[in-house]
């Protein structure tokens, strides 16, 4: 039986962390931008275009880069859609050949098939604030106001990304196994329930 | 430090096993039906009724039991609201008086100071069916639409009275620290890592 997990997150609460302690303490390969980082090697494209076509969305790299410019729209929906097919190409491929753990990515539709454990991490803003002050980018100077605004944008971008390939909303509770708000919560500490948690999810569920 | 926990459910979730089991293996009091027999004892009144009025809310027992005689409404609603205002009462002092483990009743809202482990328990219909099916009264004969419906009523009739005393959703993910979807999950096998996650939570949240 092969052991998935699939893990969704607003900008902020803490998810990736969760993903990798998870990951760590599961045995599970870990993957993030490291599908970005796969898809650039074999396209010979830049890192750093990959991921923003594939994290950012069809919409939002319309406004803000090619709006300008209505000629370049076709090249770029053929690249955004093309990147976009490897990225699930290379979800399905991985999860076939090993146990592993997905952020984001749209990897819970994308693997309907193989059951995963989908987990979606979420905090309240203040929470969330103070996490992204802590992480910030060196130089970053964002009002609260400002940040509150990156935030909503980064997740309007996820939910637009996700409802490419899944028919529910990226926020509809029932679209996953279990929803953890992390609002005051030390990540670190609830690893240990969240791997017991898992254990016992695979066991009850028999996929592939 | 006291620990709390104030659970919500959807019919038929297994939220109330959740319930029964979380308490016992965190030596919790455990409260639900048990609130209706301490204020029907202490109202000379009978548990059933009390349990009716409670329960099923202002809405429900208009349209069911007094629609035809409006002359019953005001002293109707006078008895709910006493009872409602008793049953608050309640939970407040045992809360304070004692770690406990409460199931719906609006705990979550009227402890919102003590700062309560907030969860929520959902499955998907096919599984609640299942589970009413298997703990159904004997001699209850319902259709897979009668019973849809019925788990419908009580699910509506649950965010009634929870709008009541809370200023937001009964079924708002905000509004919970965890939510847990039990579809195809055995949940005696879940009990040892929510504990865990209880035990995690209550040692990052100090309350009192």
């Amino acid at each position: 039986m092969r052991r998935i997990i699939a893990i969704n997150r607003e900008f902020g609460s803490g998810g990736r962390e969760i993903g990798r302690r998870l990951a760590d303490a599961l045995n599970l390969e870990y993957y993030d931008h490291e599908i970005c980082t796969k898809i650039a090697q074999e396209s010979s494209l830049d890192e750093n275009y990959v991921n923003n076509v594939i994290e950012n969305g069809f919409t939002n790299n319309f406004n803000i880069t090619y709006s300008h410019s209505i000629s370049l729209i076709p090249s770029f929906v053929d690249t955004a859609t093309v990147l976009l097919a490897k990225q699930h190409k290379l979800i399905k491929e991985l999860a076939t050949k090993q146990d592993c753990l997905f952020v984001g990515r749209g990897a819970d539709a994308v693997l309907a098939d193989l059951n995963p454990l989908r987990i979606f991490v979420y905090a309240e803003t203040d929470s969330k604030l103070k996490r992204c002050r802590e992480r910030a980018p060196e130089g970053e100077n964002l009002t609260d106001k400002e940040l509150i605004r990156k935030m909503k944008q980064i997740d309007n971008a996820r939910a637009s990304n996700h409802d490419l390939v899944a028919d529910y909303d990226w926020n509809d509770k029932f679209a996953y196994d279990l929803l953890i708000n992390t609002t005051n919560v030390d990540i670190k500490s609830i690893i240990p329930s969240l791997t017991a948690y898992a254990d016992a999810w695979f066991k009850n569920h028999k996929s592939i």
